[in-house]
């Protein structure tokens, strides 16, 4: 077979440029890492400094920025975020560790802060120590570049095999104030539940508690990024930090206020919208593919067979293929490890039911699915008939360039 | 990057040419069922009835052969294997049930034998009914071609995307009488452990009870097919049957007895050699890679880590590149499941040492795991040194041929 154009357009960015929100400044410059010679190095900047919640990877083997940032998160406000492309400062030990922080004093020196309210992401490749002396070079031409108008140029900064940058912005008025959001992020390989090798930023001048914060955050991310996958790996290095600074002026959004509710209604779908957007810029996707169990025992049972789909390459093929090659789900869903009965097995190509009771539907289904299997996105829906679980998981296809990028991807 | 050639050659087939196993007859033909009208149809006659020991896919969604061969080797001696591919009567429902009835029973009469003491087997696309008619057609050719030098002409009709037939010979005196074990196999996709797309029959004329044979089965497959993987789908096909027809006349080779244990060190080996077979000719593979753990808390632990490098695209598409990208192998560790030290971490490439307690070893170390991964056949060992536990999965690369093999698989 040859190999397939991707379907995938980038999305249009937003309207607003550039992204304006209340009392955050951003920059994103060259500093010496990428061997492209693209952006690299971003800095993020919160005036007055912001409360913030972080989320970060529960890969074992974590990077010497997560560790780091996690412990920081936990104690004190958040006046800036340093974040560097094309380098993951992973598995670097202790002189790793020592990079890092070194990068994060002389940010604070320039900005005139505490150390401890910087916060650093790093993504890239493992293993390799960060060009530091190249950085501490850069860093006074990055405090100096940064601006209310440059986060785009930030959320260009913290790309690696992302074909295109992802920001999103919106705004609504909670509790009669206008309150701001933006969110940027970077996706592409390593992608799976429990965060990937994903960095994403949520900024925004809402007022509100640090604990509410931390459950709006962990919410959203179990609706959004932690219903993705690209190919079933976990990252060292993912992150993802909610960062509010409250130049916004409203009424607390603590637990369970209408402000609460209000900004959750701005957060989550912002949310789900970037994930979205991280599959669809996969490595080497040329579709996008919204996985749904439905009738299962249990919703762990549901969210299991999902992943189990989104990860099995026999699967993601077929969709690269434009294949309605319903036996390799059965065959999937019968391994996955939750009981089925394939004979009250239902699937469906969008809404063409091409399997059902178990057995196929004949060639004109199969024809009707082939035309499903063209779309650059389509759902994909199983019910077992066995319960009431549900669960949905968007995935990838797996593609020529998919191999490509991460057979040649440098170590 | 370009796409490679395999490196990967057929093995040289045994010199025994025919294969010749007492009492055994076989015959492998065109039986009117792939369009690329190469051989389909296969049949494995034993004089006298074998005694049979049988495992079977543990897929919930299982085969209509697998349903009647698992019922049949509870009871009975085994007559004849009838055996196809191009199509696995799977997710068929009842009409599949009856049309593999049908054919055992034909083929049954046609040898004047029970039709319980037929078994059968299927391998190929799921989800389409056997063109019963034209397979019935040919059975009558297929019962005159069976003579003792078939079975090459079985092995052959048993393969789907298979690159090369697995056949193995081997011959040993067994309590002074002369014993001759003789293997055919297919695999290719869908293989992981727990059995695999993946048949395989053992023919023998040892002597020995059937308690006897399926501990040998069970022992040696848990060595063997099941500690491979292609890439971590389970077949609903999956069959390895061993059919002992007793014409060697040794003292029966009961449990625990050294007739038991000399066959065993004649099994074992063949199985092994068999498995990795399968995994060389893994779906466009082009290189297999030994994975060995060592230094787990506990065996289990140390499973599943091997399973989750030998599975992980990005691990894959590494060896697939030529890249010692020890980073993805840091990952993997870190969200399989057990919990891991990373700084205690060693990673070899054959006898080259990459990382050192979680640190990698620098650039000279990687230019000679560069020479490593050019090879066709390598081992990746990691030792995690907080216990003892120990596993070892074979696996093969994650390539462009893979994608394109599967992306047009005919449904």
């Amino acid at each position: 077979m040859a190999k397939k154009k991707s379907l995938i357009k980038a999305p249009p960015e937003p309207r607003q440029d550039p992204l304006l929100v209340p009392g955050f400044s951003a920059a994103g410059i060259y500093g010496g890492i990428k061997k492209s010679r693209r952006r690299d190095l971003a800095l993020i900047v919160s005036d007055p400094p912001a409360r913030v919640a972080g989320l970060f990877t529960e890969n074992h083997v974590k990077a010497a920025p997560v560790l780091i940032s996690r412990a920081r998160v936990q104690s004190g406000p958040c006046k800036a975020v340093l974040v560097n492309s094309g380098n993951a400062n992973a598995c670097t030990g202790d002189p790793g560790l020592k990079d890092a922080i070194g990068l994060c004093q002389r940010t604070a020196e320039g900005l005139g802060v505490d150390e401890h309210d910087v916060l650093v992401a790093s993504t890239g490749g493992i293993g390799k120590r960060l060009p530091v002396q190249r950085i501490r070079t850069a860093l006074p031409r990055l405090l100096r570049k940064v601006r209310p108008g440059g986060i785009l140029d930030a959320a260009e900064a913290i790309r690696t095999t992302d074909r295109f940058r992802k920001a999103l912005w919106s705004r609504s008025e909670i509790g009669g104030v206008p309150v701001t959001l933006c969110g940027i992020a970077k996706g592409a390989g390593m992608i799976r539940p429990h965060m990937a090798t994903m960095l994403a930023f949520f900024l925004t001048d809402l007022k509100a508690p640090t604990t509410a914060l931390r459950r709006l955050l962990k919410e959203g991310a179990e609706r959004s990024f932690n219903r993705i996958s690209v190919d079933g790996d976990m990252s060292t290095n993912d992150t993802v930090l909610l960062l509010a600074n409250g130049r916004a002026k409203n009424r607390s959004a603590s637990l369970g206020s209408a402000e609460y509710e209000a900004f959750a209604s701005l957060l989550f779908p912002m949310m789900s919208e970037l994930a979205a957007m991280i599959v669809r810029d996969g490595e080497g996707a040329t579709k996008a593919v919204d996985i749904r169990i439905r009738g299962a025992r249990s919703e762990g049972d549901a969210k299991v067979l999902a992943y189990h789909l989104a990860n099995s390459p026999l699967v993601k093929t077929s969709f690269y293929g434009g294949d309605p090659n319903w036996g390799r789900l059965m065959a999937a869903l019968g391994c996955a490890g939750p009981s089925v009965h394939p004979q009250k097995i239902d699937i469906f190509y969008d809404k063409v039911c091409l399997v059902r009771n178990g057995v196929g539907q004949g060639e004109k289904k199969t024809d009707q699915a082939v035309k499903v299997l063209r779309k650059s996105a389509f759902t994909v829906t199983i019910d077992l008939h066995v319960g009431t679980g549900s669960a949905r998981v968007l995935t990838s296809d797996l593609t020529h360039d998919y191999v490509t990028l991460n057979a040649s991807y440098p170590s």
